[in-house]
Formats: C-alpha cells, sequence, structure tokens
C-alpha cells in the first residue's frame, strides 16, 4: 500500500526518531520559535527525556556531563545562531574533553534566509570552528540520514559535539526519512610498533614518565597504570580531564602540575616522556620567559597513542610487552578526622572525603579552591572526578546536571567557585525542575581569587585601585544562599568546619538538590 | 634624546591610551589571566571607567546600550574565544542595532598558540561573522595603531560592533606605539537622484508608506517625519530599532507590526512603499504558507537610503522637495488614571506612563508584555525607548547598565520578561557595584508566553506534556525579589495595580538599582 501524505513523519519527527533510535535518551534543550517543530516532536518521542533549561550554556554543559557519565551522546536544542553563541563556551569545554555530544540548532526556514531577518546569522560560519563536524537538513528529506551522520560524528574520528542546523521548513515539512542506526568506530587501539619503539626507549630511560589520559583512567586503564609503576615508570594524570576513577582499592598515578614552574619542577630529572591517550603536555598560559612545552631539555618523548586511541589498552600491551607482572600497591581506605574551626578549602576537602558516598560523581569548577578537595579524596570511597579540560569556566553545574541526569542513583557533588557559579547559575533552577541529586558547594571567597594570583605571575605590575577591582567580585556580596532558594535549590550557609561537616553529612544522607555556600578566606 | 626601554609603552597601554585618546571612555569587563596587562593598563587610564561585569553577555550587552545613549563606542575586554562566545548573543544584537563597539578580545601569546593548550580556539573564525571589523595585533608595535583602525572600523562603513585580538605578548611587550586619533565616517546623506525618485513615485501613489528607521528615529527626524505625514504619507517605524525618541510634543510614527499577518493587514492597500534608513520590512520568522517580505502584492517600492544613510536628513529632504511646509499634530501630553485591580501588563504601562520622569531611557526586553507598556507611553513625558533589534533575548538588563554608565542623570527603566531576565541575570550584580540608575522591571508569568502563541501559529500541533513543559519556566516559580536581593539589587514584589503604582512611584523618585516583580497572568 503506497503511503499517504498523513502516513509520513515532519522533518522534526524523522530526526528525533532517528537519534532515539539510536540511543539518545536526553535532551538538554532551550527552544524558541524557530524549534516549536521539534518541541511537538520530542513530545512524541518517549524515549527521550527532556530537560529545559533557562540558558544555552546550562544545556551544553549538561549534556556534556550526560555523555561523560552515560557514554552515550545527549542532544541539544539551540535557538538559532544565537541560542548556539549562548552554548558556545561549554561546546568549547566538550571539545576539549572529546564528549560525544548532537546539537541541534534550529534555523529561519530555507526560503526565509535572504531577507535577513533580526535573528539571522551565519552559523556555520559562528559554530564550525567550534565543532567535530557539522551540517545543515536543508531539505525534509535529508533531516533523518543527517541525524544518522551526526550520531556517528559525533564518536569518530575523534568524539565531541556536533552541529546539525535544522530550517524550520525541514522540520515542519511532511516528508521525513528515518535514518540508520549506525555502529560507531570506537577508540583505536595502539600501533603495535609504537609499543616496541616504547620498550625500547624505555629499556634506556632511567626516568621515565608516563603521561596518561583518556580510557586509561578508568579503573582497568589504572590497573595497568598500576603494573607499570612497579616496573619503575612514573605516571602522572594531565592536569585535566574528562573522568576519572579514583579512590580505595584504585591506583592513583601523580598528577601533572597546573603551573608551569612547578611542572617542570616537578619533572626536572626526567630522561623519556611517554603520553597515551592524550599529548605532550603543555602550559595552560604563556608567561613572560616561561615555557610553553612542559618537557625537560634533553627529555626524550614518544607518543604511544594520542587522544584518538584506547589508551587503556595502550597501557595493558605496554605492560605486558615488558613483562610487567607485579602492580604497584592499591590506595587503601583513609578518612580524615572531622575538621575544626572557620571554614577553610582544606577543611571543605576534608568533610568531602568523610561524606562522600561510594560512587559518587564529583564535577570539579573549582578554580583555585578545590584542589585541596582533590587530594583529600584521593584515598576516600571510590567515585569518579571530573573536571575542566577547557579552561572556560561556569561549567561546573551544568555538567552536575547533565551527570544526575544519567546516573540518577548517584549522588553527584559540584564544586564552584563564585565566579565560575555565576557563569551558568541557572542551571541550579534545572536542578530543581529535574529534582536532581546534586550537591552544589560553592567556594564563596567573594573574588576572582586566581587572578589575584595571576597578575603577580604574568608581571603585570602592581594592582591600583581599578586593576584590584576587576578581580574582586564583593561589594556586593552575593548571597549565595538567597540566590540559590530563588530558583528553588535549598540552600545553607557555612562559614566553620564543624557547621559544613555537618551539613555535608545531612546532604549526602537525604536525595535531592542542594547547595552549600562555603565561605572560605579570600 | 632616544627613547629607552623604560620609557615606552606596553602594547596594552598603547591600546588603551590610543581608544583612551579616541574617546572611548568606558570599559564592560571580564578579565582573565591573557589580560591582566590590560586590566593593568586600565589602571592607570583615567579617562576610561572600568566595569566588572560577572558574564561576557552582561558585557557586551552593556556596551550597546551605553554607545545607544552617549553616541560614541565603549571597549568591552573578553577572554579568549570562550569570552567572546559568552558575549556573542548580545554582540549579534548589536551588529543588527549597528551600535558602535570595540571589542578587546585576549589570546594566548603567539609563541603559545601552536600548542593548543586548553584555552586556544580560532577566534577570529568564531567571531568573524559576528563583527564589522576583525583583526589582531599580532606584534606588539601595531598595537596602537590597531586600536586606531578598530575604533574607525566601529562607525564605518556601517557603525557595529568589531573585535581586536590582542595576543598576551603583544600586550605585555615594550615598544607599543600609540595611534592616531581618528575621524569617523558618519552617516551618508542620500543621493538627491533618489528623492527626485522618490517624490515621482509619491506624485503618483494613493496610498504611499514610508517605514523609517535610523536617525529618523531623533528629535530632528520625527520633526521631518511630521511634514511628510501632513503632506499625505503615512509613516511607520520599523517594528524593531535601537532607539526613538517618543513622548510629548513629538510626532508619533505608526509601528510596523510583529506578526506578519497582521502587518499585512495593516498595510493592505498601500501603492507605495518607500524605506529610509532601514530596508523593506520582513516578517521576524517564517511560518507555513505565510509571506516573509511585508510588501502587499503590487506595491510599488523605493528604499531611499539604507542603514549606512543619515535618514533624519533624508526625511528633510524629501519634505522639502515635496514642499510639505506644515506639519501633522504633535503629541500632547496624556498620562493615565492609576489603575487598580490584580495587576496586568496593561496596568504596568499605565503605571509606566504616569511616573516615567522627563528624559528617561527605556531597555526594551519585555517580549510579549511590554507592547503595553509602549502604547501608554506614546503620550507621556518625552523619553528614549531602546528595543532588542536581533532578537536574542537577554539584552534587557545589560542594556539598561550601559545606559545608566553613559547617562548616570537619567533615569533608566528596564522592561524585561522573566524568561528574557533568566539569560544575563547577573546584569543585576554590576548595576548595584555601579550604583547604577536603573529600575528594572519583570514581567512575571513563569512563562515562555510568546512560545505558547507561536507554537500555534506555526502549526506545530497541540503541545503535550513535554511541550507544555518546555514553554513553561514555574515549576519551581523563580522568586526574583530573593534572586535580585542575592545581588545587591532592592527588590519588591507587586500583585496589584495599586502596589505597582505605588512602588514604581517611589522607584521614580529615588535614585539606584531597583528591581520590582510584577506579576502578571500567564
Amino acid at each position: 500500500m503506497a503511503k499517504t501524505e498523513a502516513d509520513t513523519l515532519t522533518g522534526a519527527e524523522a530526526l528525533v526518531q532517528t537519534l532515539a533510535n539510536n540511543g539518545v535518551s536526553a535532551c538538554f534543550a532551550n527552544p524558541g520559535t524557530s524549534e516549536m517543530h521539534l518541541v511537538t516532536a520530542l513530545d512524541k518521542e518517549t524515549r527521550i527525556r527532556s530537560v529545559l533549561c533557562l540558558f544555552e550554556g546550562v544545556a551544553t554543559g549538561a549534556a556534556d556531563g550526560f555523555a561523560r557519565v552515560a557514554g552515550t551522546p545527549a542532544m541539544t536544542l539551540l535557538h538559532l545562531g544565537a541560542g548556539y553563541l549562548n552554548g558556545g563556551a561549554n561546546l568549547h569545554n566538550a571539545k576539549r574533553a572529546k564528549t560525544p555530544m548532537i546539537n541541534i540548532i534550529g534555523d529561519h526556514a530555507v526560503p526565509h534566509l535572504q531577507y535577513e531577518a533580526p535573528l539571522t546569522s551565519d552559523i556555520k560560519g559562528l559554530a564550525e570552528p567550534n565543532m567535530r563536524w557539522l551540517e545543515s537538513a536543508d531539505t525534509v528529506a535529508s533531516t533523518g540520514a543527517l541525524a544518522s551522520e551526526a550520531f556517528a560524528a559525533s564518536f569518530a574520528p575523534l568524539p565531541g559535539p556536533v552541529g546539525l542546523v535544522l530550517p524550520a521548513d525541514s522540520a515542519w515539512l511532511k516528508g521525513g526519512e528515518i535514518g540508520p542506526v549506525v555502529t560507531c568506530d570506537v577508540l583505536k587501539t595502539v600501533a603495535p610498533e609504537l609499543i616496541s619503539e616504547a620498550v625500547a626507549a624505555l629499556a634506556k630511560a632511567k626516568h621515565p614518565v608516563l603521561i596518561i589520559n583518556g580510557s586509561a583512567l578508568t579503573a582497568e586503564g589504572l590497573a595497568a597504570a598500576a603494573r607499570l609503576k612497579a616496573h619503575g615508570i612514573r605516571v602522572m594524570t594531565d592536569t585535566f580531564y574528562p573522568k576519572m576513577r579514583r579512590g580505595a582499592g584504585l591506583f592513583a598515578p601523580d598528577r601533572l602540575q597546573y603551573f608551569a614552574e612547578m611542572a617542570m619542577d616537578d619533572l626536572n630529572g626526567t630522561d623519556l616522556m611517554l603520553a597515551a591517550g592524550t599529548t605532550l603536555p603543555v602550559a595552560f598560559f604563556a608567561y613572560p620567559g616561561k615555557p610553553s612545552l612542559l618537557v625537560p631539555e634533553g627529555c626524550e618523548t614518544l607518543v604511544v597513542g594520542g587522544a584518538e586511541t584506547d589508551s587503556a589498552a595502550t597501557l595493558a600491551a605496554l605492560a605486558d610487552a615488558l613483562g610487567a607482572e607485579t602492580s604497584a600497591p592499591m590506595t587503601e581506605l583513609k578518612l580524615p578526622d572531622a575538621p575544626a574551626g572557620p571554614l577553610t578549602a582544606a577543611a571543605v576537602g576534608a568533610s568531602l572525603a568523610r561524606h562522600m558516598p561510594e560512587n559518587a560523581l564529583v564535577s570539579d569548577d573549582g578554580v583555585s579552591n578545590s584542589l585541596l578537595s582533590f587530594l583529600t579524596t584521593e584515598t576516600a570511597r571510590q567515585h569518579d572526578w571530573m573536571m575542566l579540560t577547557g579552561g572556560a569556566i561556569g561549567q561546573g553545574m551544568p555538567l552536575a546536571l547533565g551527570a544526575a541526569i544519567a546516573a540518577p542513583d548517584r549522588k553527584v557533588i559540584c564544586l564552584s567557585g563564585d565566579g565560575a557559579g555565576m557563569y551558568t547559575v541557572q542551571a541550579l533552577w534545572s536542578m530543581a525542575r529535574e529534582n536532581a541529586d546534586v550537591t552544589t558547594i560553592v567556594y564563596v571567597n567573594h573574588s576572582y581569587r586566581i587572578l589575584n594570583i595571576e597578575l603577580y605571575r604574568t608581571g603585570a605590575g602592581n594592582p591600583g585601585p581599578t586593576a584590584k577591582d576587576m578581580l574582586s567580585i564583593g561589594g556586593p556580596d552575593i548571597n549565595w544562599v538567597a540566590l540559590s532558594e530563588s530558583m528553588g535549590v535549598p540552600a545553607i550557609e557555612a562559614a566553620t568546619a564543624e557547621v559544613f561537616d555537618a551539613e555535608l553529612a545531612k546532604a549526602m544522607a537525604e536525595k535531592g538538590p542542594k547547595l552549600i555556600a562555603a565561605i572560605v578566606p579570600g
């Protein structure tokens, strides 16, 4: 029987069903007029959970968090070029984290574009540098097939955010066809010749270091890393990574330091640097007279496999090739004593280590303060730690929201600076709306504290009153409890270690969103 | 005497001094590590007032508001590609408003770029489509000259935002040279042959309409428009424009309607459409089966001068050529009675008309609710009304902040939807910090109300629960009083017309920032 017009799908329906068939199960959306047919298509697709975000930077950050935890991409729904731009900084972060993500960017109907209506912009031009793949579904017939392509492109050749522009007429017209279910290229295993090369180089090296990222930071990868460590190789992670399994029962590699001069001191004497799942380390920023590439002079280097490879498999292959049978010792559970006195970043870290439940997820956008929590939790219960890999602050709360949607049975903890938190503070509202099980800890010091450090490090001179003002976010002090509660997230302030410890314990025992304003020194 | 190293300026200093010499007097900044030398250079430049913003979308929106009021561009300070992206939507709006603006985008030091550090991005690629002009100062020697070029390019050939990328080493190195003070091309006067052509077309037309924007919306332009109106030409403004002088003593042109079908009904019978300071009108969005170009069939059209021309001068020249001596009547002052009962958007409009002081500035991001305030204030005391010209909501509060910095002696009123307000709500903090004389009225209906209208208009079908959820921003309801006060702006809620009227009267009599949460029907 021939299909009638009524039987066929709109382009929006074909797109949404194709993505659902491929396993997409969450959509973080901030729709506008040009996306109305997508909204009604999502209405009919029960396999996809739609989460409304009040700002697109929340949507893209949440999609990043979702995929880091679920392993499958979420979709976002963005309103033309302006909506993409609002979500752009967290797309940059996701690209650096190699997180698969499918961004559906609504556009004007194709015949309307020529008229340069107010919201018209060169979406492809604006978005191309920020995406791994970008196409426009300029006909209704192409929507399903391009949705399949987008899904595949979000994984390979390198995972990351992709964009599919959907003109309004391609969404509303009938004639959509569902695209195929695609198998995604997984991470490549490393070439055997590189393993042999590494073995040869290690035979000559006295102080070898192996820098790891990617799948090497899973439990399986870390088990292989422990064998390499026992074989005499110092194993270090990149300073920032998308996600690492940590805590009791796991091998704990070192971490490359943030400040270039400290990293170089730490690496002093290294005569061979291998990298797996990453590239050779570089300084986050350049400083006058300081090195960019963090490789000691005269040190040999070898990238055993970049970000496109399965670094866990690389480490196992290397350990096998070296005959590394035994393992370095695993971390033993060790929880700090209850902290006391005025609250500090160290006390926050102690409480976090004490109370964080098994299998927690941490979203770290704590800038200068969260390092202490990172250190104390090394011997805590097993958990996953997620970091800001792209440097654009304002990722923490959205990432935590997405993680909570992906793993409703795991406790999510968000560590955020107060400066960082203000970028995408609208995430709190979506946490309340979705009853997301996220405890957000905001380090409140009323300061861009890291910039006070950086001002001196860059040699920009002694700050006068204007410069000091530019780095201080006090005057007025933001009331984080009122801010959080205004968006429906219960909140409390803690200025002493005792109060913080008790409140955190309570938050860990309960379900649902909560915010603790941790008053720490500036 | 030869200059010594110590005598010379850093690139950052040369850039900042050049802009100050050219008349730049405000900088809306959200700096990061790569901009530290700009921060200390601003510290030494007392002619530029630096205003810290907690989010870059606030900085770019404020710079837009500043220039719309001051007539001279402000500078912004953005942190690499991510900072530009965060400010991108309000740059889109500013580009559509033809607002001059100089965006200084910090970048990594040139030798550091090759290492692909986390914050590295293709800034030029990301920003080019959003700017009128974009260059990178890749050497310290070029900083001053390029700052002069940027200043000039922000005015001509068409005013708008420009971008100057400043690598950190170009900022920190000595050897900066101050660039010239440049004269800016002003808006072109219109070609006399187009005036003659318009006169000839008008001689044959029975129902001519003239669409105006740009300088035609100043008091001077409106005086010329009144002569054309008296001569039998219907004068209409674009639906959205950057700024218009309105109120008692001025000629009040009609306004093109927002919804395409209503606009077409209104224009029915028009046989000649002229445009000055703008182009032929188009629908904001496309809808299935509805027109894009808002020109009745068979209607002759003539653009007497586009956005690059001085439309006030065009109107005067046309009136002279037509021998149009008399004027249409000017608006008489007429203030509504005090409204009563439950608060509505109409009651907000009545109170605004009653209490808005002479020479007030209105920033309108009120989406579906502010039309009623627009209508009632037509006969109010003289004021300037500023609109969202690019369709990217989230402009209202930043624009109001910038306007208040430009005109500290004028009362600024911001009308914002609650959905729109949440995009750049961080602007409230800067208002508090700067003690900006802004009264923000948020229409609180817990809804993307316009989208509920648009869902039906686009024929996207009956909304199911997911679709309804995507258009509702209740659940949880945002507490705007708590939100505002958390950032230091005193706030009050008004649910009745009586309370609103009294609170607005109080706010108009006082100085400093205030927010009124106007609870209106959804």
